[in-house]
């Protein structure tokens, strides 16, 4: 299960360090989408990351190589060839984890990675058909070797997944959880809207802003991402830079339905100005 | 030892395939760094990585996280939390293994990558003022916990080291040739350099192409690399892009070394003419 703030143990500065708290400018209530959701759309955006399996030839030592994997549901699915070391590992050993990373600039402790632990085993030629069309949709390059006699489809069956969305936002949860969690239907026009909200609507952010939070004379407002469930803006206050989320009515399933939703929480805005 | 392309194992195309073999467009033995030292040059540009340990939680399986780390001499160090799931696994189990990976666009399975096996340990408190002046000069914001009580210091101990630079580069070596490898001294300086020949110097990589390489008759030459013993192009031939290398006369240990290079390899070019 997602584990509360609360839970998480804390670090341990050294004494007469400040560790004042800022205070959250908007409701620590808001709808947000939860660690699972967070964790599978990451998955669904970012197609390379890290095997871990059991080496052959280094006596019960994890190695860790690169791949490029697809999503069969929620589970990854790798088409690697039977000459390389994480092929031959899982042949003896199925135990594995997949780490995924988010890229992008900045502290690279801050972004978003995932640790999927479960059984990775060949899939039957059965299924092959089937995969490669999934694969080969993700990766076009793999065309090229998905017919080799070398290459072979494994899946992770994923047991237990581990999320750290960034620093103190972390969690661990099982494969209910994981199987239930869809990626954000915004994940692909994210980006978008973003850009379109930054260039041509900080008014309308910051009308909200101003309405709907405690942030009621910040400025220079810029929305830093969008889901079904809402947007955050950071925006300026006399503390500096802050956070803010604010929820939508209703859940965004598409650009369209952010548009209006956008619309709708001007609205409001004004009717509370 | 380093692997000769002609003994690793060949993939296995469906029968009929096009398995058509280009010719090299230059000298096969032109010098060229070694795999240990185009591994040892990676880690030196890439700051992040994936930590592999065996799971506490788990029973037997690889366990992946993202850290950042730093090189104490040929060994990472990381600098990382009790309160993480990877310390957690490493006071438990110290077998471990760290793959880096070079970013950029194209084809990810091009790109190279590393995986270092090895042990990993805390190391004794004597060294952490050392290595903290290590690790924050790498990552300068790790200054904010680097004092922080529940974070320590851990070494990798290199003891074997995979290197894969893209499609059929690949070798196993030992502990030996990775202490021997040093990072390439141009690796900071070479994205400079093949900015300035590519806007500037067209024209004399042409020449040096059409009089030292087989490609006699190409055009539009674009600098893909260089490092201490030369530099390679991409050129068009009658057969599409193709790779040449040139070897400097002698190594280059910084860009003035470079430009004087390549003054004397136009005016060897020049006389062949």
């Amino acid at each position: 299960m997602t584990e509360k703030s609360a839970d998480i143990p804390r670090h341990a500065p050294p004494k007469g360090a400040s560790t004042r708290q800022q205070e959250l400018l908007y409701d620590p209530n808001v709808a947000t989408s939860s660690h699972a959701e967070q964790a599978r759309t990451l998955i669904e955006r970012v197609g390379t990351a890290t095997l871990c399996t059991i080496s052959h030839s280094h006596e019960g030592h994890p190695y860790g190589s690169f791949v490029t994997f697809a999503m069969d549901g929620e589970h990854p699915i790798f088409l690697i060839s039977r000459l390389a070391e994480h092929t031959k590992n899982l042949l003896q050993n199925s135990k594995s984890s997949l780490l995924v990373a988010e890229g992008g600039d900045g502290n690279p402790l801050a972004l978003g990675r995932v640790t999927l632990v479960g059984i990775c085993e060949q899939v039957s030629d059965d299924e092959r058909p089937r995969l490669k069309e999934i694969f080969v949709q993700r990766h076009p390059d793999s065309k090229f070797y998905a017919d080799f006699g070398d290459f072979l489809f494994f899946r992770l069956e994923v047991d237990s997944v581990r999320y750290i969305g960034g620093f103190g936002r972390m969690s661990w949860f099982g494969d209910v959880d994981w199987a239930e969690a869809e990626p954000d239907p915004l994940y692909s026009s994210a980006d978008g809207i973003i850009e379109h909200m930054n260039d041509d609507h900080q008014d309308a952010m910051l009308l909200i802003c101003h309405t709907m939070s405690k942030a009621t004379d910040a400025t220079e407002p810029v929305m830093t991402g969008v889901d079904r469930y809402g947007f955050e803006m950071s925006v300026m206050t006399g503390d500096g830079r802050r956070p803010i989320r604010v929820a939508f009515e209703n859940t965004c399933d598409n650009p369209d339905d952010v548009r209006s939703a956008m619309v709708n929480l001007v609205k409001i805005a004004r009717s509370k100005v």
